[in-house]
């Protein structure tokens, strides 16, 4: 067994092409193959937001605090709030994110595909973000 | 997408032929095929734990409360934080719960084979248990 204490991964900022405004990145694990699965704990401040993406085998996010909004596109955003799992099937496009005046955190759970676990798109624009 | 509201999906108590004590498990998501993992919520009353178990792709735990010792078979029993991630490879013979005196909780993620994503075995005995 692999044991990864409390303080010994370093929080990582999310890198800018792939995501707007601060979001901290809290890795969980990356199962060894032949398991695929990483998870993640993410935190997005006030009005940060993924871009676009997708998963080659799906996500599940579990909401653990604050308040979020998600979409998948061609639907309408929903807000998603502590104890809330979402499941996002295979190449649906979607966003997740904090509100615009409210933190968030969720677990992201995602197996990989070869070494990627997401197809990163376009920013989701203030008005798409915004929009109710 | 799906989503799993908290409050939608109710708590379930773990089966006394794989675990010992209370446990009280809140499922987060069994994600679709092709996709492979599911995730839980477990939380272990003082004294609960796992029986001995193994997993077809690993598991993945993240303690996020109270106090736990995990072991696998052959080596030390540890103590488990919150905050703490551990990694079991596939078919690593293991068990987890709560210490004799605080609860526990943890995240559980692991993929399944077919239908299983766990072998269960024998109980986990007091002596065993409380060795140091």
């Amino acid at each position: 067994m692999k044991i990864i204490r409390n303080g010994e991964a370093p929080s990582v900022q999310a890198p800018a092409q792939n995501f707007t405004g601060t979001v901290w990145q809290n890795p969980i694990m990356r199962a060894e193959d032949p398991a695929r699965v990483n998870s993640v704990n993410v935190t997005f401040m006030p009005g940060a937001r993924t871009n676009w993406h997708h998963h080659p085998y799906g996500q599940t996010l579990h909401v653990t605090a604050g308040l979020g909004w998600f979409q998948t596109e061609g639907e309408a955003r929903i807000e998603i709030r502590p104890g809330d799992s979402i499941w996002i099937p295979p190449g649906e496009k979607h966003w997740h994110g904090a509100t615009d005046t409210m933190m968030m955190s969720h677990i992201a759970i995602q197996e990989r595909e070869g070494e990627g676990h997401a197809t990163w798109l376009e920013p989701v624009s203030d008005k798409d973000y915004l929009a109710q």
